[in-house]
């Protein structure tokens, strides 16, 4: 199985060529309306996601699911880049369990989950305001751990600045972070690891 | 009752006497020990607090204890900063109670200290690293919170940046802020409060 | 009186229903007419207040009016904030005295307020530009302040990051402050510290 | 097997009772000569390893080692912060390779350990200056990597800040970060990872 | 000869009739459609390289072609800034050789195109993101570098100031920066050099 | 009248030998005990001004005293910066008028002094922490105001960025802003506006 | 002679009824012509200047012209905020001389006018991109310079920080700095200094 | 011919052995006195360049001087980063000539050397402070330029922030940067430039 996933930034025909010469699965991340409808044309089985907005090219099937990823959200405005970690973790052939919206600031909500926190393999923690939702994970189970730093606040976050810090420097072991908002880098490193033998 | 309380970073002789004149308690924060001695000399009334860096001078009694002021620290490196903040909260006539060491990534520790959280009148939470704290108490209780972010940490800490962040941030409502390491300033903010009729 | 606050950055139907299943007040802050339209169809009380950009929606008594809550602005163009801040205060139940423009430009018309000033039992300071009037009125007064920075300005201001420096490093005790614009946090704080017994 | 982490920053008598109590592994991290010295008295057992700057103290055996851990530096400068991730992992129960000073202006150095590179299960990648060796690792092989930054530089490195945005922005899939020059966390973050089924 | 380069930022008619009066080339950098509408009106010559977004007004012959100037991106969406370094420098007289598409990420793309490098003059280097490529080719070749970082990315990219401290920090010795997006500036300084005699 | 003024940073034989073939007044800022021990011996009328770490060598009579300058300090930490404004526009030929420790938080202090800051032709408003006070005077008195940040402060201070920012941003017309802790160019900007004919 | 200046940033009808009961000269800077519209209906006098975005209304005559205010900049993109430095100037009663397009890189137009340069009372700098023109003027005449940063340029401009930290660092003294595109500040200033008898 | 470079931040003996086995020059930069000791036990041909504070060891003849490297500064406080810079240049086998202290607040002084410095292929300007010199002599001279800021400054400097900034933003063409205080990698880039055929 070989995979190709692009981060479109900028659509070009080259560029399209390139990818209909492949048999790979692609993911156009940060995809809008347009990106869609001009990949559509390229590629029928193309799908929107329109939350995530990512466009999903199935054209090979992935490795038989392995090892759980779950994937966590502060808040409900964190959605969008939970979706994007969550959709790349399952097309690159991970079983994925959401866990959304688990906050800190209603910690009991997020201790209800405890228990499930445990079956996975590795986990997703996608917040953004102060982002300290992975410490606390992060003090709960002992696995792995890829913070996602949303850039969902305003004033002194800074646009993700400020969750970025914080997960930077938690002080629970076991936590390494991403840029602010990728939720593909996130998936891609939950994958790698969940797909270890 | 009146009080006067100087946050020393120069002592001149000039001021000395200006204090002399004065007959209200003094506390002196980032007081070595050379400006120590040189006040015992002035106040043989004078105590030094080492692990707090302050210098208390009581020259008159302060209102007897009104409601509970509670000062919690993440870690125990951010002892002395918490220190400056209980001593003043207490020279200002308050009964303080401190609940140290019960960062969120032993989140049971802190757990278990939640009843004695709702005794408080006022909360200080001081921590440094990633700051989390400041968050989850503002979760667990429904009382005024003075965050107070320590320079404790390292690297992309930015010498406090990052917990200041984290609780300007905080998704918790009932938290407001201080200056990096401003013990002092929690104390007065948390006694003015308490001492509200 | 349970009370539910929600800072709405995105609203999704899910949410919606939450909210219709609950019976207590709910603040909908930064929202825009659209937001407003959505809320009057779920919620027929609902009422916007459109300079404070707030849905309000009172479904229950709160308890009656406590002490004073004095909201102070540098500038008319800080309205917004305050305003924000003060109907947070207000659906809390407490009672608010609006003090508008009296920035320390002319600081005459501040010391014209003075008496009332002392009045309330705890203030909220919001200012932008470089913020100053907390560090004024915290040395008028020996009363709890908050102080909120927002973004008014421009080149140096960085957003509102000048007033949020300026007022952390006040040099009055007694200021503590929450995020640049953050009206909702600071009328949460007053409202905690105001209806202590 | 059970074993306690911690990252001294202050020595107190009361912290020493605590680990004596004790039966788990110790790893004191950022530890001067001094305080390998009063550890020495209580802990005989305690080992300094002086470039980490860290001591160890093994009381119990920990789980026969699993898959490989790389640890890659760009230059020789890094090697402080390597040593406390490779020490980490392997007292955590990993076997380390060490692959040392194999930075991206002399490419032909890292292609030579190529095939080295693929044997590993999870790779560290510590790096100083421009930090890119991460992003280039991370096109060579398609296993998890921990990117540490280092504080090696001078000018615009700030501190280590350049290594870090470049980690963080890395176009490789596969690269989470943790905070400058903690080579303590990536060691955890390996293990975990080294450590699944 | 002689070259007039401007930097349009505005576009006065005080301005074109200062231009007419001079016969130099002119070249337009960030050029919206209707600065070139404008200028085509009074330079009928005027072309419009739309994904440069750069205006060409050639008026007189340069020099005929020297040594080869070598542009190289390590993405696609870096074109529209490599396309100004290469149209800069092929109006001031340069042959340009340009090698796109060659990021670190996937290093046997640029090594493919060794040989090419070394037959450049000087070599302008254009790369977002973590900018490493400019390290990377400075390690390969042996000649004046001139990088250029770019404005692609999103949250720690922080606008180009990831690539631009990468750049700034390079390990290589030969590489020299231009600011975020600067193609026109490169283009000068690349030319100043391939032209020395 | 001619003077020389020097900002000494580093002081070599070649730069005395200069300044002993003119015949101008000299200062010597930022001037360590040995660097005023050097300069005695070879301009024995050299004095030192410990607080304002300056050395003044006065060669020639400079224009009998004008209009007069004030100098304000917030606070006691500030007088160093105070002093080297204070002495520089004196050797330049300024009458100088000092009102020292006259910060905002004790508001009727500075009241107190108002006839006397009307009665100074350009005011110098020194201030560290928040930097407050410029904005206070500005708003009193229609007199130009050179502000002069200081490094004085901790945390959120960030060395003096603080109160450069509210300077910066100060509602009060008249303000004008120099460097953190520059009382010597705060000096010459004075002198050279108050001996304007 | 009475002037109420204001910078506009929200027009309300309770802040229009004020300026009506007044008899004073206003501007209004960072006008959009719907503002001027507004004001036009209240006040028939009202002139806008489209370049400087200010509206000005003059309904007093200010003083007869004193000595000559020098207004410069170092680019033509500079002209918005040296019209409204130049504009507010010539409200409150200064003759004004434009000096405009003299950057640094062309040094040989600077010194064409450097006589012109002599002639003024005191001098407004206006430069964007690296802001060099104020040290360079300084350099050439001992008047009282106030430099005004602008946010014209790109990329480590960051918004006009680079123009503002290169004047608050210059090395001529004589020069003092308003906030970034504060081209009013500048003026209000220039007019202090130049009324002075 | 075959050069080593090496920026000597930490001196093992392995690498110490492994430059002995080599027969190339040796540059070891920012090498206090007690590295220079070290070495010269190993190269007795070792000497030391303290402004500079560089160890340099000639072990074979380089090519004979081509072309001409000018090296500017804007102060004393600048030479020994240009004293790095031309060092460097020097050992790799190029002319240099110094022209110091030719900072633009004294134009005339660098106007002077005007002839000179069109003698130069290339030029290397060394500044700290504002760091203005780098677009005034690009605005001279239609030449390479590397610009090399330096962190001599103090408050908002930013220790080579400011200069840096600067010079990134030049409005001279032609200009190229290199780190803070990095005259190693200026060098470098002038000898690579100035050795092209």
């Amino acid at each position: 199985m070989k995979q190709v996933f692009l981060q479109l930034l900028q659509l070009s025909f080259y560029f399209a060529e390139k990818l209909a010469a492949d048999t790979s699965n692609i993911i156009a991340t940060r995809a809008e309306p347009a990106v869609f409808a001009a990949l559509k044309d390229l590629f029928p089985q193309a799908e929107y996601h329109a939350l995530a907005r990512m466009v999903v090219i199935k054209r090979e099937r992935v490795s038989k699911p392995k090892g759980l990823v779950a994937v966590l959200t502060a808040g409900t405005a964190d959605l969008p880049v939970a979706e994007e970690a969550a959709l790349t973790a399952e097309i690159m052939g991970n079983r994925v369990e959401r866990i959304y919206d688990v906050g800190v600031a209603g910690l009991h909500r997020l201790l209800h989950y405890h228990q499930q926190l445990e079956k996975a393999r590795v986990l997703i923690v996608v917040a953004g305001m102060e982002g300290a939702l992975a410490s606390v994970v992060g003090g709960l189970v002992s696995k792995p751990i890829i913070a996602v730093p949303t850039s969902i606040g305003y004033g002194a976050n800074f646009l993700g600045l400020a969750p970025l810090l914080t997960m930077l420097n938690s002080c629970a072991p076991g936590v390494s972070v991403v840029n602010i908002d990728n939720g593909y880098g996130a998936g891609c490193c939950a994958s790698l690891i969940n797909q270890l033998d």
